[in-house]
Order: structure tokens, then sequence, then C-alpha cells
């Protein structure tokens, strides 16, 4: 690893109790270039603007992807990332599908913790609070040309981040939009997929939804994701996910919400969700949650669905009678330390990592 | 228009004789920024790289989409384009769906006369040549979230062309992979739709085949479009093409092969194609001919339909047999004006635009 450290850190003008989310940078960022068919040495850098044209290949035919992921610190100061090793996998899956090259493990993880480790004092403490980091891999080369490129660069940046939903949100069952085709890139955390969901996430909020739920684009008939999240719904006692695809992102918080549940023995069924079983369950009380998940925010839970000019009241739960609230807690006392780790999720970020690379 | 003219022309070491299309770019470029809401100069400047950081949000998110044109020089040294006012109502239609903001007229027709006229002498000139031009739009600002970016740039880039595909190729109609979702973005020249299609497309080319005829994704009953182009089918003496909606691209090429079909009084259906009627055709004989539309080939002639491991052959026919080579002949002669243009498509780019703006 190359390293360039920043001459100007702007560390100790950062404010961990006043910080926008998602444009406050930490000092430095990862970079590595491929190139004739090989990635060139992984640097780490001071975060900035580097040279691009505009016929860069990755903004004129979209061939790009990333990961979300987080380091946490604990009361004592350890810093730890959770469950690493499922993002640099997912990150490979996306690349092989927009037909990019798959990075290595020492450009991921090593770089990953050579990042989080240098700019730790970046990681604010406390409940809600976390660094979210971005991995991503973009098309560099010049050219016009729909092909898939010769040149990429894998970067890591990272921004301070508390949980950005806390109100109950309102969502949108999409009965004409839709998000993914049934053997397009659904899976992939393509960026072209988020893109394609700001337009009729905008229509949705006009209408007074925060989010929408994503159904298959054949039918409508059947739930896939809610806005940028996994979606999981609660009718009675057991809780319903719709199974992953070529549609349907395998989210890393999903995966754990699943391990979670599965612990507290509470009734998962992985299995399609339809429109048609929710709205009945809403209308004759046993339907008792509906929630999102993702990294970002680990959960969003909804206090209305919006159905066909309708909207369909959710029930607002105590934190002992929700499972979405005690599967939340669960997973965040894991994620920050606050828990035993019985599935091996957290990765401590050894301290110092650079002077021994 | 703010102009700042290349103190460093490349122009003098170009070769129109041997020339790489898609990487070689002319002198200078269109770039107009937006920001606070409302887009600035446009500005007329030397080709090349600008800063841009790796958490731009048009890598991260998507939001990016682009046209495809082409400026033609006749036999005397005049230089056309070809109905770009169709092009500029594309892009912004585009621009909506991907929920970023509209361009003006200023900044997409000046600002593409103004480029052309200034590098008129990187126009190839003869049979198949033009300037490729590549307007686009994509989202600047260096942000992590998830949402409408509130930064884009609107850039024109352009690389002299021959035409690039000229053998007759052969096509896999698609059975699991698809382009676009019902209520998707397919209809849209939005970036991801691009990188989406290259992994499929290289499986295809794996098994023989040069490209992918699309299918809906529901059924893959129906055709789509072909690689990054329209597709029309002829059986006995009669065209079809799949009509336009938010699943496919409203192909200026593709308007205006229909338009010259219709002046040549040769039958011209606009409705869904069926993949068993092609397969059927093919087998009875009253397959002709199937081919593709775009900017970038005029036409892409098949020679084989890959369908469910079988190799269905087409004939090869004769200009004069040939409904696809009579139209293409008749489209590039309005082009480059070696013909009458009964349809006022061809615009002149006057010279020295630039002194009187």
């Amino acid at each position: 690893m190359i390293i360039h450290k920043s001459t100007n850190p702007r560390i100790s003008s950062f404010d961990p109790e006043n910080f926008s989310f998602g444009n406050t940078f930490i000092d430095h960022m990862i970079i590595c270039e491929f190139e004739d068919g090989k990635w060139g040495d992984v640097q780490l850098v001071p975060y900035g603007q580097l040279p691009f044209s505009p016929a860069m290949m990755g903004v004129n035919y979209g061939q790009a992807c990333f990961e979300g992921m987080k380091a946490y610190k604990d009361k004592d100061g350890k810093v730890f990332l959770f469950r690493p090793e499922k993002n640099f996998a997912r990150i490979n899956k996306s690349a092989s599908r927009l037909a990019m090259p798959e990075v290595t493990e020492e450009m991921f993880l090593e770089g990953l913790k050579a990042l989080v480790d240098i700019d730790r004092n970046w990681i604010p403490q406390g409940e809600g609070m976390s660094l979210y980091i971005r991995p991503l891999i973009f098309a560099t080369e010049e050219a016009l040309k729909a092909r898939i490129a010769n040149k990429y660069m894998f970067a890591i940046v990272a921004t301070p981040a508390k949980s950005y939903y806390t109100e109950p949100v309102s969502v949108k069952i999409s009965d004409f939009y839709s998000r993914a085709a049934n053997g397009g890139v659904g899976s992939a955390k393509a960026a072209g997929n988020y893109a394609a969901s700001f337009y009729p996430t905008k229509l949705a909020m006009e209408e007074g939804y925060d989010q929408i739920i994503w159904t298959d684009d054949s039918t409508h008939e059947f739930f896939e994701e809610s806005g940028t999240m996994n979606v999981f719904v609660r009718i009675n006692d057991k809780i319903y996910t719709p199974p992953t695809s070529e549609k349907i992102l395998d989210g890393i918080t999903r995966d754990s919400f699943i391990a979670l549940a599965n612990k507290r023995g509470i009734e998962m069924k992985i299995e399609p969700i339809s429109v048609k079983a929710v709205v009945e369950a809403q209308k004759n009380g046993t339907l008792k949650e509906v929630w999102g998940v993702g990294t970002a925010v680990v959960t969003s839970v909804f206090q209305a669905l919006g159905y066909k000019g309708e909207k369909l009241m959710l029930p607002i739960l105590t934190l002992e009678d929700s499972f979405a609230l005690t599967l939340q807690k669960d997973l965040v006392d894991i994620q920050t330390n606050n828990a035993e780790d019985p599935f091996g999720w957290r990765v401590l970020v050894e301290k110092n990592i650079l002077e021994t690379v």
C-alpha cells in the first residue's frame, strides 16, 4: 500500500455533535486503478478530487457499483467493522454482473482497515453514531463506445453518520413504477438502480409518502424491496421477507435480521409476500408491523402503507412489543460492542495498522 | 457563451484516414454546470479532464444520461447535423425520468453548433464518415446519500467516426436476461441501461453471437430492442417494429426509417413482434430480413438469429432486394446531402458562429 498522508487534515475542525451526514468527508480515501488487465497499487491518499473526463465511461454507460457499510466506536474507543467480508463478496458479485473486474481482498479489506484506522478520530461515539463507508468501482476509461471498459477505479470514501430516519414513515406500494427487471440487475448494487428510483420516489413524496415499496414489475402483486432497503412484514407473530433473486438485493442487514430472529425463536418465513395478503391482514387486524432494513438506517418502521389511493394505517408498537425494534436493538448492540457476538460478526480495527503494512 | 480556445490544438496530428473511433477526441468540448437550482454559463473549452471526486453522485447513484448524434460533411465541405431538435427533446425526457434538471435550447443546440463549427476540421469526409457527438448530463455533487443530486454537469464531447459494423451479424434472442422493466427506465438513454447489458452481451458473444435481441422481461415472447438499437423485422414485404413505450427507446433513426418506408410506400406495421411469429416465418421462408437501427451504425443487418440453442439463418439480400439497405441508403443520402431533404431533417452548421455569439 502506498501512503500519502494529508498535509492539511481537517479533523480539528470536525464537530462530532454537529455535522452534516453524507457530505462531510474524512481526511483520506483509498484509491486503486485498473489498467492493462490488472489492478495497480492500493493508495491511501488525502480525500479529494481527481482528474476525470466527461467522456469517462462510468458516467456515460453506468459501469459503476458500490457498497455501503459502517464502522462503530464502542464506549472504550475501540473501532469495529460489521461483517465486512459480506460486503467484499457482494461488491464482486455486483462487479461481475456489470462486467467489471473483481477487487482483491487486499484492496477491499486491508484498504478498509487502513482507512478506518488512520481516520478513526472521525468516527463519532455514542448511540446511533458511526462512520458510513462507501467502497465503489467505476469505469474511468475515456471512450464513446458502448462496450465493457478497460480502465476502472476502485475507491473507498467515508462520512461520519448519525442514523437518519427516526420517525416512523409512510410508504407507497408501487402499482406502476418498478426498480428491477427479471433478468436485470436488481440484485447488484448498480449505480443505475438508484437513479431509476428517484423520480418515482419524488412522485410518491408529492402524494405525502416518504418512500416506495417496490413490487414485481410484471404484476405489481408481490413485494420486492422498500426504498433502498429490504422489506419485512409481520402478520400475527410470524415475520415474512421475500427470497433474494436476481431482482432483490442480498442485504447484509436482512441476513443479520433473519439470524437474530432465528436466535430469538421468532418464526421467520422467507417466501414471496403478496400485496393482497398484506392488505387483507391490515383489514382484519393481523398485520402488526412492516419495516425496511439496510446499512444506512438499520431499521425504518412504517406507520402507513399507501395502496391504490387508500392509506392503510399500522399500529405503533413499543420496543417490547415490536419485533422490528427488538431485532434492531439486538443488531445495534452487537455492532457497537454492547452485547456478546455469538455469530462472530464484529471485526476489530487494530490501531496503527499502517506501520505494519 | 464563454470561449476558451485550445492553445495546444491536436488537429494537425489527426489523420482522417487512420484514427480510432471513440477515443480520438476533438480539440474542444462544451461544459455547463448546474448549481443552486440553475444552469451557469455555457463554456466552450479545450477537451480534457476536470476535477471530480469518487464521491461524485453520478458514479455512485447513476444519475447520468446521454445522447448520440452525428455531424456529416458533404462533398463541398458543408457540415450538417441531423434532426438535432429530436436529441434535444429526448435528452430532456431522459433527464426528467432520472429526476435531473432539463437543459436549455441554448445549451444544447447552440452549444452543439458552436462546438461542431470550431472543430469542423475534425469531421472526416467521405462515405460512412462523420463526427459522433455525445451530449450528456451527470450528477457531480459529492454526497453519500441516495437522493436526487443538487449539482450537475452538462457536457458535449465528440469523436470522429467511421461506421463500425459492416458485416452482417448474428444475434441471440434473449430468453433470460432483459434490459428494461415495466415501469422502469428503458426508454431513457440512462447510463445504467448500458452497463446492465454488457454481461449478457458478453455471454452471448461466448456463444458465438455479436449482440442480443432483448425481449420483454415478463415472458421473453416479444422483441424489444437489439443491442443498443431499435429492431425491425420484415416478413414477406411488410416491415414490423415494436411500438415505443417506457421500455423501448424512441429512436431517431427508427423514426426516420418509418418515415422513409412510408415515403417509398413500403408497408410498415408498428406493433408488438412475437418471437414465435418470427421463428415461424423463418421456418416457412417468409422471414426476409431482421435488422437494427441506431445513430452509431445506422443499420446493422442480421444474418442469423439464435433462439433456444438453434441458429436460424437469414437470407443475405442485395441492395435492390433489401428494405434495410435501401432505407439505410435513403437515410444516409439525406444525412450527407447527397439527396433532397423533403422532411427538413438536415440542419446546416454555419461557419464562424462564435464570432457572432
